[in-house]
């Protein structure tokens, strides 16, 4: 590596500085909860496979995890049941639409991958466990250990989640009718809405993003928590999938395998390097948040971290 | 009118024997009790404005009204909202697409029309009553005026199409998302569930389509049940809309304003002349009778009954 | 009937002056001819089945046929193949898109409907020629016989058509692929543009919709022009596709069989009844003239033309 | 790197030879020169960063480039007028539809990517020069010099591909309507059906693809011909976009950046390792390489090439 990681403080810090007072962008709005955060809220960290931890901002801010998610979800299913049986269920291509895209693959029927909302639905679907409560363990579980600490829950988020999700609730039944979901709809929604609705930080964000890049060890616990094979397949999607209809530009103008969330957050894997987050709540009209991107243009540019 | 009436049971019964013994088509298979029934079974019936009634075959086999229903489901909330409260929530254009489109109007998400699924569900939303129960009975009376007589109600189709019914589940989620849907969506769907279950004889059709034809007063009760500007509202929509996507070809070949439904009934209006109906369950790979299509384009070409 | 033709000229010169100074909509730009003309044209006319003619506002302005000349190419083509030859390559579906959808039928990749671009270029395709020369012999002949007039052609608007019609260019490039084109694609086009170019006043069209009206007989010069059988088609394809993606509430609102055009003419066709034009250039958003609308749905509540 | 190049001629001979007999898929049929190449022809080459060639089976076999040509005639438009001006006519989006497919990218009417046809058109418009036969003076020297050979051309594919190219066509027009293409489309068609006709081995490709995973150096004359920022940026885009629908699978099974070509060849760039290539005629439905996509996935895991 060309690039010493003693420069990763300053170069965040500059960049927390550059961007402190921007304001461009919006919050979301159809949930109460997410239209009322301070839009100011701002922090980003980086953790590297040694397991340091760089912040800059206000770090100790929690927000929920929403889509970030997704990529856990993929690797519990992917852990638990191996690929294929997950490729049985959810497609690997990209979309070309936004992540409520209601698009299913032709002929399969199965949503095109784990990174839109169906995908994710039908990825908790596999999820082993008598009922929500059984699989919200094993969520949680799994995501305090890609995370190395405990992680709080926004219950109200989750209600007014489960009370508006009238899109996901509709993309439920539809994959039902095709066979892709079985049981009932609305309890694998409420894993869903569940798994949506965990607390993190940048830091907990930027080592669960470490853990990816450390092939699936987490830097801070050195516990093995996925296997390289499955960390890799989570990696590709995120790469082909993980920025929806933003996919391509991303890729071009970051070269990092990410994933945003509507809460603002962002998290990139940089393989074999680091785990990098940003929080920033006011979003673009694709959902992204405009800090986010923007933070990690520029890192991606100055540390050279495109992995093309 | 240059036909005389006498020659209708001469025509129809030619037609019966016709296709008696046709056997192309294939049952529903989505619930039980729609691929359980008798293929063979094959029924006409024609109702003439001043009461007369002729019928072929076996007319006193029942069959659920299904999509047929959805005329009056829209001529109930025409008369009972006025036609801008209804517009409002579902518009009057073709889809070019199927029964169960999931495309709804740009900008308004309204659905396309009365007679497409989503469309129902909306109109079953408008009619009043402070629950399912007070609507079915409103729609129950209402059926029951325009055929003159009682029906009853298939109790296992309805409990299977409420079981099986996920795509329109999926689409009242979509319409409550979109603020076209009000309330709860199951109880919306209970509704429609209900209506789509009662029972009716190729006769009950037939009269209920003179009655279209008679501007709204049934030609047996002698009662006015619709006002003229909402019956021509109705005509106009199952004209443009009332065969899904093989409505153009349907104005073409017979041209007469028409509704089908997946029990395998064809109902038919021909303005200020007669209603008619035919009963065959075998369908064609759109879903739609196909001896009743074929008696459809031949009793239009001889009795000239094309409204082009 | 129980409309006395005699109040037709009080009507029309009521709506006259109603609409007279309504300045709603907006002129065509893609070429310059059309955004050239002026906004204050509005002339109305009227033919009756027994030739008598009435018209309102400035009756001699003249104007390019456009898109209206579209019901009469498809009736010279069920003239010279007959029907079946041209449902093989145009079907009779409405598309629930724009006059400029590049959607083509699945499986048979047909043009949806001769009036659609995509299917009056097809259409133009059958007229029978050597080439485009003798093709537009025969469409002029044609042209003038349903108008009982000779027609005038703008040599500067079929320049400028030709050189801007980069979407039609597409579409018969598209349709060249799937074999619905046959010979030379811009020889077709050619054929298209001139037919489009052709001059008419709004007695000229309502002339050609009294025609149709009349069972193919020109109310005028008491000619058969097209087999009543032939008519019928037309006036069908009229009444489901002639509108567009507005052909739903056009219907409905209106329920006259009619075309309209870029150039701001509306014609409309009540069976057994008259032939109705309105020309007035400003143009809503879906390319149809706005005042024409207005009077069409004016005219069909006063003196109860709907076809419903 | 773990692996040592000693071992790339004992693979790629072992993969020759078990898939030497395999023959499942069909020859393209459009043109007639596709379709008479010997189904059996299979040659896979390996050229490390430091000149080695490797290769197996026919390697004196020529086939036209086709397809593969898209990202080096990207890689011109970029060095000749920068990323912007590119961008500003072509997206960096994946399509999630096929190569051919007719969308555009909503609001701009861009193409989604300089790897679908549409995309490559518009590409071919960029390249400087005052007419077709500037441009493909361009082309070929800088094929050739990606190559370091002197490469043949196919003139009877080009002019089948001329004669038949009315796909091509359409979307050539619907992009000049949009002012996407300027200047006369069929010149720029020129080029473009030109620039896919030229005749490369298996050798040649690999010469190429190592090029890309070189930063822009052959390793064959040692000469830099792309900047290295402009090679990260196709090398980018053949990733998200390079395998069409395919992209997502093959990003999942392969993980290496790729483009496959009509013809039976697709080359892969491992960045900073070696340009991989395989020529195999017979193709699976959406129109790649059977054995190329076997050989790719396995020696993808063999040499683990997978860049996630």
């Amino acid at each position: 590596m060309s690039f010493s990681k003693k420069r990763i403080p300053k170069i965040i810090q500059e960049l927390y500085n550059k961007y402190k007072d921007h304001d461009e962008g919006t919050l979301p709005t159809y949930i109460p909860e997410l239209s009322r955060v301070d839009p100011k809220h701002f922090s980003i960290a980086v953790v590297t496979l040694d397991g340091d931890v760089f912040t800059a901002g206000e770090d100790a801010q929690t927000f929920t995890i929403q889509s970030m998610v997704k990529p856990f979800l993929y690797g519990i299913t992917l852990e638990k049941l191996g690929p294929e049986a997950v490729l049985e269920k959810v497609g690997v291509e990209p979309t070309g639409d936004a992540f409520n895209t209601i698009k299913l693959l032709p002929k399969s029927n199965r949503p095109y991958n784990p990174m839109v909302n169906a995908g994710a639905i039908a990825i908790s679907n596999l999820i082993p466990g008598n009922d929500y409560h059984d699989r919200i363990v094993i969520v949680k579980e799994a995501l305090e250990q890609m995370a190395a600490s405990p992680l709080g829950f926004d219950i109200s988020v989750y209600t007014s989640e489960k009370t508006m999700g009238h899109h996901n609730r509709a993309m439920a039944y539809l994959m039902l009718k095709f066979g892709i979901l079985t049981g009932n709809p609305e309890e694998i929604l409420e894993s869903y809405f569940q798994a949506c609705s965990f607390l993190v930080t940048v830091k907990d964000l930027a080592v669960m993003a470490a853990t990816l890049a450390n092939k699936g060890t987490n830097p801070i616990s050195q516990t093995q928590i996925i296997q390289p094979k499955n960390v890799k397949d989570i990696i590709c999607v995120m790469m082909t999938c993980g920025m929806y209809d933003f996919a391509g530009e991303w890729a071009y103008t970051v070269g990092i395998p990410a994933k945003s969330g509507v809460s603002g957050g962002i998290f990139g894997v940089v393989p074999g390097r680091m785990g990098i987050a940003v929080y920033s709540p006011p979003l673009d009209e694709s959902g992204t948040s405009i800090r986010g991107i923007k933070v990690f243009q520029e890192m991606a540019q100055m540390m050279d971290l495109s992995i093309f």
